[in-house]
């Protein structure tokens, strides 16, 4: 995600440590202790300006949601959403998706989601993709049984690599919509790129995938 | 796929019963035989009138095609393309694919092509669909290590469902496209549905699986 830079980010950053974990090393398998309570923990890769992750948190007040958002200038974006929703179910991570497994433990997580992950089109960027096998391993080690991997895009090319990838990691899909704004019984809490993208007339793709 | 009744049909099939093999139960793992080949057998299931399985058998003289299809006044429609065509490396079978384990025998078959299934698109319909699993289990036994079953389809629900119900099977999802024909390097066949639908802007979804 572009943005201008921010250069007030870092100030902001260690003013709300309490939202966006400095030092998330620390808290690996002690999730629940920080939100003070046993309720099942979701993640979210490619956290954005927070819009989902905020809509979710509303949605579902007995989950806990921790964003993880690799770019300083969204990422105090996405705090500032939270700080404004008073929701205390959210946490926010301003870390890498490759070092997942310095901050979470086996069976620490119940679902993980992806949404509008950078696609990566090029075959020699294949291993950034978020749907990379070596990213599918961290997931599983993370996971709980019958955890859910849930991805969302427009991005038909990266959809089609996510569907192959999990087929042949291997993990099951359980369900897939290839236009998810046509299915009126689905509760889904857009993301600002899914905003955007549908506004111009694209197809929004969701799949959601577990570990066998 | 609703067609007028051609009352001379039963007489056009039984004066063709070397193309629309009236005996099909006899040739059971001696298909290649009946070719006068050792080529490898591919079978269309609901071949329609006729289109692709003749355009396949033109671009490739070297594979053997049998093409499955149900109605009666559908299939002489087919056999007249390939009377036409003259190619000589296409049978046709007036059959139901239901019946498949009696006309083929295990390691038999090479590739399964489901061109443009009907959808049935009731939950209680879900047993007729080609790749409800009941289908699938016939395609596992009379399919080679490392055969193929293609899956066309411009019907969204149909297509959803099929990947979900290859990824339990559990078969393994080789490659997908959601927009065949934006493809420009895949060569590909149309079928009669697929021209009709193409044209009229739908998208042509592509699922290549195989058996684990
Ligand atoms: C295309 S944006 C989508 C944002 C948001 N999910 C949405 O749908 O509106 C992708 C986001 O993922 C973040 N990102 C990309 N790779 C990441 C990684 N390896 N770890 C953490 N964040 C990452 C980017 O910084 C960017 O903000
Ligand atoms: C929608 S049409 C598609 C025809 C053609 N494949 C095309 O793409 O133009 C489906 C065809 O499958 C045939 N069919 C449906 N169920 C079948 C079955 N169980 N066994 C054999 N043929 C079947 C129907 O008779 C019909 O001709």
């Amino acid at each position: 995600m572009r943005q201008r830079n921010k250069p007030w980010a870092d100030d902001f950053i260690k003013k709300h440590h309490q939202l966006i974990i400095s030092d998330p090393i620390t808290y690996k398998s002690k999730w629940q202790a920080l939100f003070k309570n046993n309720n099942p923990i979701h993640i979210e890769i490619g956290t954005g300006k927070g819009q989902f992750i905020v809509g979710m948190a509303e949605m579902y007040p007995h989950i806990n949601f921790i964003g993880i958002e690799l770019s300083k200038s969204v990422i105090v974006t996405a705090a500032q959403k939270v700080l404004e929703s008073k929701q205390e179910n959210i946490l926010l991570l301003n870390v890498n998706a490759e070092q997942l497994l310095d901050y979470f433990s086996e069976n620490e997580i119940a679902t993980i989601y992806l949404n509008f992950s950078d696609p990566w089109p090029k075959n020699r960027h294949e291993k950034r993709r978020l749907t990379y096998k070596n990213f599918l391993r961290f997931y599983e080690k993370i996971i709980q049984k019958n955890g859910k991997v849930i991805l969302k895009t427009d991005n038909r090319k990266l959809f089609e690599y996510s569907l192959v990838s999990f087929s042949q990691f291997p993990m099951k899909i359980e369900e897939v919509n290839l236009d998810l704004h046509a299915e009126e019984d689905i509760a889904n809490v857009q993301t600002e790129y899914e905003e955007k993208f549908a506004a111009k007339g694209q197809n929004i793709y969701r799949c959601i995938a577990s570990f066998k």
